[in-house]
């Protein structure tokens, strides 16, 4: 029997309106239970994931995907790990973040309140399914989550240990409704349940965004790819340089905020392109370069196509490409990044200043690896994804960007 | 000839690449030489403004929105000093919102940069032509504007005195587009433009929100009806009831966040509907009341339809009903409300702390009238409209909220 979506919309809905009441603890106890839960459960998880695996294996999915669809018990741990750090983390709601009398003598107070009901549709990473809900859930909402196909039986299992955290803490199940459909006519008529979901969160590729742009009515706000770019400027220390480009592609090749194509000034090309292309190779990465780099890295590197300029890559393989100046580099990032993650490798500030003001992407670092733009290294505590949109939130979306905010306001009579 | 809607994005696109880099006095520079401009042409603007009244009158437009449509030599001078005030405040761009160091040593810095290109759907008030794009252009956005078409004689004026304006401050003219054509298929086509367009305000009825929220691919904020309300608790001052009850729905009854219903404490209901009904009743308003209202109004109420409970009036209208305690109360604005504004009146602490925690308005006020909830009473300096959608802004619009932030990192060869 298929789950009716709009029923499912309007327990969500209904649930958000007792999450949105929940103290701070009653929200800690059940996240903690959770992160119990998970660790006991550890060799059930396990199992499911591996059912999973053996399918995507069976499907013939790439190495990058297979290891975002893995659970390791490391994995496990971290899942565990993050719940508990969310219960650490304060509480949005009920936040003042303004507090002023205004000369009618009002006295306003503007709070942090929970959004209602948030859709997430993202792709096989069943951590993201704990993750979500645990940030959704302490921000005082509910969540429809609908996880990639091949992350079913991990998805299942980890909503049904939520579902029992909620049920001992006598709180609505209907505050995590996982979705196990992958019928896109059933997705399409949730996304016009406007009166029931507040915001769409799509996290994925360029079909999955599209089809959420096409189709939805309720507002999105989106986690689009991270096609990341390093300039590596004239006046870089070539040894921090090579540092970070290196990491920024290999520490996690299949995050958004990994590296995906290094932009080299011409004038430390002679100096910098080899050895940067064989430590690149001798660390397992394939290297896609413009003519320049061909010619420099003595067979090193191969010749890059039209489309390997701005391609999310996931994957040990990154483009490199030699620029004549800082306007080259900036026109580049322009025209093939995508607003994610962009870093400067400089030591003269006046070029660095110049970069972050020009370059617009969510965050734009000087002289560090792309890969701190993420939730937990900017200080957030821990992040649902990072947004693309500069609608809402830019950048990675903690708990306050979970929130919406609304004025409080007392008076004594006044009249207008 | 017809514009080509895809060519008008474009330059907007264009144009706001150099607004985001202008200087605060630049931008200050061409909103007081509009302000003069306006001042200077009074005269034209009226023969214009005429035209449309005109037009309007024969169609046989009602008196609330030939009121909204009239620029009376207050209005225009009412604009030139909202452009005035526009220019005083302080410019959002860059202002940093945080500034940290991270454990990893990075310094990180949370700081305001425009939206982009801003497309505004309204309807026929021309002086929102003048208040959006200076909003919009101090907070270093390009706008394009389509007002209604009742005010297109206006508009065009206007915007031809903003384009004198810029051009000479050496701006690009493509800061400000207005759209003149009502041609739906236009306009449904500009909403598919999501590579030039970055943001979306529609502000109106229900058919202009819900036409934008059917054909948009681009994220919207909306500002939809007011439907407010005042809840008068039994622990209510009566003659501070009376006062708030009688300025929120005639101050300005065609504004969004006049007062459209009063709900009433049946324990105090016998000793104020008479008074407030006789109050509304000389004061030109037409009241319709539930039973119990018209019985104690002595032939001065009408019985209400059940369309009159959630409607927005816009008008000497205003609806009155008797409830029997705050739940009820609260229930009634759950579902009759639009989210904008409500009002309670007591002097019992406890009742309005319950009031404010369950009702969750963009803007929910104890003692004071829902006029109130307004950009610059609640001190933000002005305001382009009102959210009533909760993702990125709910309630009043000003400079800030039409900006987006984005994160500026540095390090020292931070490698990840």
């Amino acid at each position: 029997m298929t789950p009716d979506m709009r029923e499912i919309a309007k327990q969500s809905k209904a649930a958000a309106a007792v999450v949105a009441t929940l103290s701070t603890d009653a929200k800690n106890a059940c996240l903690l239970d959770l992160a119990d839960r998970i660790i006991r459960s550890n060799g059930a998880v396990c199992a499911a994931n591996e059912r999973d695996l053996a399918a995507a294996r069976d499907a013939g999915l790439g190495d990058a995907k297979l290891r975002r669809l893995a659970l390791t018990e490391t994995a496990i741990r971290q899942m565990a790990d993050g719940l508990r750090q969310v219960a650490s983390l304060p509480d949005p709601v009920g936040q003042v973040t303004r507090n002023y009398t205004v000369p009618s003598g009002l006295t306003v107070r503007k709070v942090r309140c929970p959004i209602g009901v948030i859709l997430m549709i993202y792709e096989a990473r069943p951590n993201v399914t704990v993750d979500a809900f645990a940030l959704c859930f302490k921000a005082g909402n509910a969540c429809i989550l609908k996880g990639g196909r091949e992350a079913i039986h991990s998805n299942e299992l980890l909503a049904r240990l939520a579902h029992e955290s909620l049920q001992a803490k006598r709180v609505p199940t209907g505050a995590l409704a996982l979705l196990t459909t992958s019928d896109r006519d059933e997705i399409r008529e949730l996304l016009t349940y406007e009166e029931y979901i507040d915001l769409v969160i799509p996290r994925g590729g360029a079909s999955l965004i599209h089809f959420v742009h096409e189709h939805s009515r309720i507002p999105t706000v989106q986690h689009f790819h991270g096609v990341c770019h390093v300039y590596v400027d004239e006046a870089a220390d070539l040894g921090k340089a090579l540092e970070i480009c290196v990491t920024a592609k290999t520490s996690a090749p299949a995050t958004c905020n990994a590296a995906e194509c290094i932009l080299i000034h011409e004038n430390v090309a002679q100096t910098l392109v080899q050895r940067l292309v064989e430590r690149f190779v001798r660390d397992g990465v394939e290297v896609r370069g413009d003519e320049t780099v061909c010619s420099l890295a003595a067979g090193n590197a191969n010749p890059a196509a039209e489309d390997d300029w701005g391609r999310e890559f996931l994957d040990l393989i990154v483009a490199v490409r030699v620029v004549p100046d800082l306007d080259a580099a900036v026109a580049h990032i322009h025209r093939y990044g995508s607003n994610h993650t962009d870093a400067i490798i400089t030591e003269d500030g006046i070029v660095a200043g110049r970069f972050l003001n020009r370059v617009q992407s969510s965050c734009t670092l000087v002289n560090a690896s792309t890969r701190f733009n993420d939730g937990f290294q900017l200080g957030l505590g821990a992040e649902i994804g990072i947004s693309t949109s500069k609608i809402h939130a830019y950048g990675p979306m903690g708990l306050e960007e979970l929130t919406a905010q609304r004025y409080l306001v007392r008076g004594t009579g006044q009249t207008r």
